[in-house]
């Protein structure tokens, strides 16, 4: 198997060759050899418009599954400049989840082209696109498709399994079959649940015709709603180890998300926040898709206002002028303290950031989070504080500041963790984004604020600063 | 549905009741009204001997479904203290792979009590067992299950039909059929694959018996070797969207890992991804059932570790002594210059790492990634080396230290990005832990690297140094 780099130099050299003649028979050649999910891998490490020279390469079928495997920006870049009448082929062979992500990347102008040239052949699909489209992003409603297997519960064992073999090829799965009820045009509910394996082994063992669908179905169904953020649906599916999890609104049963979606939102929703916590703009595109515009555009802004919050630094010291200028030596151990404080505060903040994320710790759960890390914290500080304290001894100077090191670095460790494991909870309860939490947030609000522990304590202990 | 919170209270208190009476009737409804998987999310708020209460009171077939369940810390307890002829039953009524998780947390004389007992009721299954504990940790080999669907590819598409009907209950996943080929007693190779979707709706078409699963099986088959990195896994599976992977030893065909296994990879592997990026040491209990003590385990090596690399600090100030008692105002920008260069190497380690943990970036990759990063580093430190340059000289400073502070910003950017971006990968790539190069040790780095460089151009800048 060739690796994404040599597969992408290859696809590049046969796109550098003439437009007609050995350039292309090498690249239709190295086209058709590979699986549609390498020339997607391989596209990561391609400029936006080899990449659109590769899918007009390919046939219309691998085309379409290309388009649903390529990051969002290459996909924009595709949709805005490939053929309109392509890209509409493309949204009729894709699931209907698919192809709404596909349109989501378009502009406002090319999707409503796309849509009613779609309306034109195929209505029914420009429907449901539009109606996944209204879904807000990140939610159930968005993943889903309605694709799915329906039996109805008084269907016998062997008209269930006909209508399994006879199914659509555009049902996304067959592993879970569902059985509903329609109420009237509106509205279908939901009122079990079979897997395919247990149809199969119920055919062995009920021949009887008066054997219903209904007689061996599961009816209680865990579903979610159109709403439920993608993440919940991620856990839900995680926990209870399901291929497809059914999708209701109100009480309306309107689609299924299926397990291979949910990998992809694992895979982003770790992405996310991960680079949040180091203070980075989560970006959709492949790290070597990225220009190095791309990358200062992701790190700038944070690292702007992390340089205003850290400037209170500044301020601070400036205020201390005088105490630096008496005791010089308190300004080696600036940074020591503050580093501290700072990494004591990065372990927090990732902790409690990936104890939110899988569920493990919630709003509710604040004052005990609290009350557990301040007395992490006091451990932590205290066994620093002695090495501190010990440190600034060895280094012979004097017991009056080895104590202030060993209590400021209680006291900055101690403050560090309690607001590394505050913050995170309180700024997801408020629904404000949890990214400006990042650890290195939380490392420059503790330099400052530890700064003005550091000093007081120096005043209250030294002597020369009376 | 009641919260992981409110049922584990209800645990909690149906197990302080008397032992015989109200209490047990009413942990006994308690734990008949919910599902195996409400009862684990409930245990991680609960304490070990709880745990075992609660697991003493199931019926064998939902104890072993708990005990598949449980956080490896959580299993360890249960298993050394649990009888141990209900856990040798337990072995035998779980998926083999979980039977294998279940025992990798027993001590040896536990482990082989266990194994001897089952090997007398049943042989085959210890054998397996033992076979996979002896796979790496993390590898294929130990996710994998040997329960899956075989075909023989001369079967009829009503015999292959048949074999399915007819399949073992322990059968992990019907959604693939294996079509393999018995070359000895220990020699099985995998030839294709068809999923149960395929077959059952070939049943429609090829009513010929003549149609064999040769006819219309997919042979060229995607699989991973059981040495294969459960990461590497969970990367193809998710790229190719997989329900199960083929796992071969020595072109043997010994079993397949199922998407199932893989979610659980990808949310361990990103929690210890997340974690040791934030320089946590990574566990595997959920937050809340962490001691106090557990998390200053956790923390307290990282912590004293950055300490020790962050005195290089003090050592580098005391050696500038003469210069920050000249000109004290040189002190007062020493924690903002450092913690830009810190959050900008933060910034550049976490992206790094989490596109290695992708795939995206490889050890060839290196030299490219360094000259990106560098560049990026570049803008970014000309941008906020300006920021400073002006933020200095408002003020009042003078130019002189104005330019001192811009010129080191860009330099300490510079510096960090490029060290944030390449430690990853060389790490990575020397196969030492990259749990070691946290955004927490590269600020520390860079912290005690960046004092030099500043206070290097201070020297060369300032007249009043010289």
């Amino acid at each position: 198997m060739a690796t994404q780099t040599e597969l992408s130099a290859r696809l590049r050299a046969a796109l550098k060759g003439p437009v007609s003649g050995l350039g292309d028979l090498g690249l239709t050649s190295t086209l058709r050899a590979v699986r549609v999910e390498d020339i997607a891998e391989a596209a990561r490490e391609l400029s936006n418009p080899e990449i659109l020279a590769v899918f007009n390469w390919l046939d219309n079928e691998r085309a379409a599954e290309l388009l649903g495997l390529l990051n969002d920006e290459a996909t924009s870049y595709v949709v805005e400049n490939a053929p309109s009448a392509r890209i509409t082929d493309m949204l009729d062979r894709l699931p209907m989840d698919d192809a709404a992500d596909v349109l989501d990347e378009a502009s406002p102008e090319k999707l409503e082209e796309l849509l009613t040239s779609l309306e034109k052949t195929a209505p029914d699909d420009a429907e449901e696109i539009r109606d996944l489209l209204s879904y807000p992003e990140r939610s159930a409603g968005r993943l889903m498709t309605d694709a799915f297997m329906r039996l109805r519960a008084d269907m016998s064992v062997n008209e269930a399994f006909a209508a399994v073999r006879d199914s659509d090829d555009e049902v996304e799965t067959l592993s879970d079959l569902y059985i509903t009820e329609t109420v009237n045009e509106d509205r279908e509910v939901l009122i079990g649940v079979i897997s395919l394996r247990e149809l199969v082994r119920a055919g062995a063992r009920r021949k009887d015709p008066n054997v219903k669908v209904r007689d061996f179905m599961t009816t209680d169904v865990i579903s979610v709603s159109t709403d439920t953020d993608q993440e919940e649906c991620a856990r839900l599916i995680s926990k209870y180890d399901f291929m497809a999890m059914p999708v209701l609104e109100h009480g309306n049963f309107v689609g299924i998300v299926t397990v291979d979606d949910i990998i992809d939102v694992l895979v982003e929703e770790g992405t996310e926040d991960m680079l949040a916590l180091g203070a980075v703009t989560p970006t959709e595109k492949p790290y070597l898709a990225n220009s190095i515009f791309d990358l200062f555009k992701q790190r700038f802004g944070w690292l702007l206002l992390l340089f205003v919050a850290e400037s209170m630094t500044g301020f601070v010291l400036r205020n201390y002028q005088g105490e630096l200028e008496k005791v010089v030596a308190l300004s080696f151990f600036v940074p020591l303290l503050i580093g501290s404080g700072g990494n004591a505060g990065a372990q927090a903040v990732t902790t409690i950031t990936r104890a939110l994320a899988l569920g493990e710790v919630n709003f509710r759960d604040i004052v005990r989070v609290i009350w557990r890390e301040a007395r992490a914290g006091l451990l932590l500080g205290s066994a620093l504080g002695l090495v501190g304290f010990v440190r600034v001894l060895i280094w012979g100077n004097g017991p009056n500041l080895a104590l202030v090191i060993g209590i400021s670095q209680l006291v900055v460790i101690v403050w560090a963790v309690t607001v590394g494991s505050s913050l995170p909870i309180v700024f997801k309860r408020l629904g404000l984004d949890p990214a400006v939490m990042s650890a290195p947030f939380i490392t420059t609000l503790v330099d400052a604020t530890g700064l003005i522990f550091y000093f007081t304590i120096a005043h209250i202990l030294l002597p020369e600063l009376k």
